[in-house]
């Protein structure tokens, strides 16, 4: 068999699915269908409702069609006949008036006894396709043309591979991947939560989610603070001037929430990036190049706009806590600047166990340089630093020409989760724009005012989208650093309470975080909450413990018994397993 | 001597003033003088500016003048002849005609030769003020009548006690405040920058700044962690559905930011407190009656508006970091929870040295019960649960009857800086309305719905406030724990620089924060420095440091010459004062 395109196999289908739903359904007016990701939709308006259980007869009926397609015949039709034979469509009416309009020709696709308005992109040969590399998937209602002003339409989503064996693997991750959905996990172990009166988009974090954050905001100082980055705070409003200078009034405003004060009338915005608040307290320093490279770090929240139905859990989010991080150097030191990020990028990954599968876009200019600002000079150096790093740390990187910003050349990190889905999570960006927006400078040898390279950089992203990928990369089972509760203490009954209370005060002075069940409820019934919850570490203690000053101890995951050990080798185990954050 | 009533001498002295003006300018429009905190002022139109040195010679008019009045003659006249007495100055016009309007009398008031439209509140006898106990003390521009509309007057401010010696306590307090304020040492120690693109109100915080709120901050959860506080995290903005439910839209919106999505188009609030945020995380759960009480920390910034003239440092602002918390407990917990509270304040202060002089104001409902919400047995239990508290910690406190909030009783904390000056700080506060807003519920023993209490608690009040009234505390000379660099490290030349650097790396590593002072400059310049910077200890490096393997170290404020000590000994002295957090 000939291997056919991916998306000509995908928009193929998407032709097959209407003749099966005119088969069935042959009063009902299809409209438009593409191929996406990872398959393709039809939309059709219906007469009836239709419902999920007609799928299944929709894709027999491809399945028995399939056969019976071979290639597709173009045909340029009029527009007068084209409207005859669309006649009863409105929808198609309407793009074939567009195309009219446009001046531009009709093309009919006809495969099997299927006509459709199309503007082509089919396999070779339906015989192509093998009957068992696609499936129809859900049902979802979608307006005619994504316009809220139009009618809803129904829109039927199939999946669709080149093999069998590369939809069976999807699928796998689908179903694991809804096993791991951090918006049913996340509300399950009491991580956050999503109020109705706060809005979508804004999660609100419990004590167990907090715990989380601390962890990583933690984390990411700790391989900061001895690199000569300090910590700084900006508030989150500022005035429109602020962002007159540094453009984002410009072009940005879509993105941005407008302010109004109360009862001083004046305007601000929410603001939608830290960059401008740093510039300014660089600004208000007088820095000489001894000085040089300043760092600043803050983990702070910035709220962007988006339409409510495009918000997701942690990962699509109005307020995003970025790990952000602006760095003021000379040209001369960007290399080894760069190099520290990224050496920081790999310590955090490989602790996430996220480093298999990554790559990174080096992103640079493309031949049109008159559109990019900052001297020829100053981008080679930059261009060839990032790419220096790329060599010096082996990176696995792909260069993007032409995908550098206006501003800067940049790197960006793809990270794989543990079902293999692709997440683009650090970056590493070089900015000569803003210093000059800003009219940045430090004394440089001669005495001289001199104009800084910024470099933005955030490693885990956002806070909130990196616990959303973390929850599901993880399944919610934390390594235990990171777990809001590191060890479930379980007395077996009432009499072995105090000794209990013992080790879980035992435990929390080594700030281990433990959480107690004891409770009515039968010890089986106990534990299987601890689990549930994906405690890392279960202690149940009994009159043995108590004989022995030991614990049992029971590690998630493992298929073995709980393993007696003294007291205080646990805690040297976990407090050790801590400290070095391991997997 | 008959001692006087000090508002009526204040306002007394501003008719003296206008007299003593009237003798230097006769040309003058006199327009009001009122008696103000610690003096008074009166706001003339003059006909050429007033320089700041012609207060001299006014004050010594007025005390010129003092010994020539006594008491104040008080005559009502007639509308027509207050209008012809006052024929040249539109401004005592408009009040009379305001005065007619509401058909009001009008009194005219004279001591010595000088008649004033007055509506009275004089002193007995001009005899009976010490010609010692004021002085003029400004200059300023004063709208009339407070109106950006109207013209810009010449506002004389006069300083008035009842004697010489709390005259001279006040103007000594003043000049030690000036040079303690925080707007002018925050800026040099470069702890924070106010930008004009950011906005007033609205404070940066340099990377010096950063440190002081880290380490509040810390402190602060420190104080908390072992007391069953869990850490949460809300956004900073919401939907008006959430204020509705608080009650807040109703009757907060001048103080509120109001927000509106670029893309979305959706209306939002920037959260003006974090309470409403902190019962939707509550409410998300299903607490029973063993699970209370629940204990929510989180240091979080809110927005809140001001006038843009009324914005000033630190102290006044418009983002506020509260080291917020709110508990959710059952009435007969109140007792013991205020009574944790209570300690962790008292701790708070006395590690500020800021215990001796504090009050408290413990607020209860007045005798119009119908007015505050929630059953009379709840108020009493919370009523006496405050005052139970007050008792047995022994605190020094007012009853403030009447001065409950409608939803519950309070206290309110004041503490004096090092100068003397009061704050209100500290505040615990009770809230019936909250929880029943909200419909909050826990299970109790009978398996029934049973509504909570809130306690709201702040102990620092706000980060930005707090830390701008501990820069004035302290003058900027922080308690070590506390300051942004710890030591400083000055090598007395070039080649004492690597010693020194092997001293900064050893000391580093046990967290303490260093700044070498090398350069090109002298050492003693550079020991004023490090001085001007008020650094605790000061670490000078040279051949007898490198032999002793010891540190020459000099104390901030010490008059005593450096001390020689073994490193170790050093590091072991510090580290014990940083633990302890010793003042």
């Amino acid at each position: 068999m000939q291997q056919e395109n991916i998306e000509h196999i995908r928009h193929s289908l998407a032709h097959l699915l209407a003749a099966a739903v005119l088969k069935h359904f042959p009063d009902t007016n299809p409209t438009l269908g593409p191929a996406i990701e990872n398959g393709f939709y039809y939309d059709f308006e219906f007469q009836n409702p239709l419902k999920e259980s007609d799928l299944e007869k929709i894709e027999n009926t491809m399945r028995e069609l399939l056969p019976t397609w071979n290639t597709f015949a173009c045909e340029e039709v009029s527009y007068e006949k084209a409207k005859k034979v669309f006649a009863g469509n409105k929808y198609k009416l309407e793009l074939i008036e567009e195309i009219e309009a446009k001046g531009e020709a009709i093309t009919f696709y006809t495969s099997g006894e299927f006509t459709d308005l199309c503007r082509g992109g089919h396999v070779e040969d339906m015989k192509n396709i093998p009957s068992d590399c696609f499936k129809l998937d859900s049902l979802a209602g979608a307006y005619w043309r994504g316009s809220e002003k139009n009618k809803m339409l129904t829109r039927i989503y199939g999946l669709a591979f080149s093999t069998k064996k590369e939809l069976g693997e999807y699928v796998t991750m689908q179903a694991e991947a809804e096993k791991r959905d951090h918006r049913k996990i996340g509300p399950a172990l009491k991580l956050f939560t999503i109020s109705q009166l706060v809005g979508s988009g804004l999660p609100l974090f419990q004590p167990k989610g907090t715990i989380l954050r601390k962890e990583l905001e933690n984390y990411l100082w700790d391989l900061h603070k001895d690199k000569g980055y300090d910590r700084v705070w900006t508030p989150h409003l500022a005035k429109e001037d602020l962002y007159k200078v540094s453009g984002h009034a410009g072009h940005y405003l879509d993105d941005m929430f407008s302010v109004h004060g109360g009862t001083s009338k004046e305007d601000f915005y929410v603001k939608p990036m830290n960059c401008p608040h740093h510039m300014q307290i660089f600004a208000d320093n007088q820095f000489s190049y001894r000085d040089m490279p300043v760092r600043y770090f803050e983990p702070a929240t910035v709220y962007r706009d988006e339409k409510t139905g495009q918000l997701s859990g942690l990962t699509r989010v109005r307020a995003l806590t970025q790990d952000d991080g602006h760095l003021f150097c000379r040209v001369s030191q960007i290399e080894n600047e760069i190099a520290t990020i990224v050496g920081i990028i790999k310590d955090f990954y490989t602790t996430m166990g996220m480093m298999e599968g990554y790559w990174v876009r080096l992103s640079v200019r493309g031949d049109d340089k008159e559109n990019y600002l900052g001297e020829d000079s100053v981008w080679e150096t930059a261009e060839s630093a990032l790419k220096n790093v790329c060599d010096s740390e082996k990176l696995n990187y792909r260069v993007g020409k032409g995908e550098a910003a206006f501003y800067g050349p940049k790197l960006d990190f793809m990270f794989k989760d543990a079902i293999g889905r692709e997440w683009q999570l650090a970056t590493v960006q070089c900015d000569f724009n803003l210093p000059k927006r800003f009219e940045l400078s430090f004394i440089n040898e001669k005495g001289e005012k001199e104009q800084p390279v910024v470099i933005h950089r955030a490693i885990s992203g956002s806070l909130e989208r990196f616990i959303g990928v973390a929850i599901e990369h993880f399944g919610g089972a934390f390594p235990t650093w990171l777990s809001p509760v590191q060890v479930a203490i379980i007395p077996v009954s009432e009499k072995h309470l105090d000794y209990a209370h013992t080790v879980k005060h035992l435990l929390s002075g080594f700030s281990i975080r433990t959480e107690s069940f004891n409770g009515n409820d039968s010890l089986g019934k106990r534990i299987r909450e601890a689990k549930m919850n994906k405690i890392p570490y279960i202690l149940v203690i009994g009159d043995k413990e108590i004989a022995d000053n030991s614990v049992t101890v029971e590690k998630r995951g493992s298929e073995e018994k709980g393993i007696s050990l003294p007291i205080n080798d646990f805690v040297t185990k976990i407090t050790n397993e801590i400290k070095n954050r391991s997997l």
